[in-house]
């Protein structure tokens, strides 16, 4: 697989695992600290087997990890996979805005254009 | 539906529609220009129907709009769509780095503590 390919996978991945309002919770959970699969578990009214597959999507998407040293192995974020989604979207979010901008330009030369009397027109006087 | 519920779909339908590699490049162009279905399935192998597909997923997602009164019926990129996910996601990528800093401030504490020697440490010389 080559790195281009393996980087839209990922993506694919992330985006993916953010497309679910459970995995969410999960996620703004997570950034207020480490959790184990109880404590994530406890807000929700699905099965801790649920909430385990959740957890095992985001972990497989790089968004969240877990410590393999203790017993209760609690998950923990990874912000620095947040940051790629949110410079992969800005990325685009912004040429679009700089492009409205230049429009902006274009249009408010063109209302320029027409208040202002062209030579062609003083002629037709 | 409530607005919360709604608020959950819409992320959820703008998550999932950037989990496919067509659906992105389809988001990079547009963020050059509006384009048409022709122009947005030029640079794909898969068929023009298919891009439709792609770009009818973006739509309902509202990460993009259609220019309703020309023939050409260009696509163009919603860039306060793309603003609310980085919003999202931002809200919580700083929750954990902020989380990240308290803690490092606490192990610089420990550390501190450790090599500082403790008025009992003095007593045991």
């Amino acid at each position: 697989m080559s790195a281009e390919s393996d980087a839209a996978s990922r993506l694919d991945r992330a985006f993916l695992a953010l497309a679910d309002p459970v995995r969410r919770a999960i996620v703004a959970r997570l950034s207020r600290g480490s959790a184990t699969v109880n404590e994530l578990a406890e807000p929700f009214a699905i099965s801790k087997q649920a909430v385990s597959k959740h957890i095992q999507v985001l972990e497989q998407a790089g968004l969240i990890g877990r410590t393999r040293d203790a017993q209760r192995r609690p998950s923990y974020l990874i912000p620095e996979a947040l940051e790629e989604l949110t410079a992969w979207i800005d990325t685009y979010r912004l040429t679009t805005e700089s492009s409205f901008r230049r429009l902006d330009a274009v249009l408010a030369g063109m209302a320029t254009d027409v208040t202002t009397p062209t030579p062609q027109r003083e002629e037709e006087k």
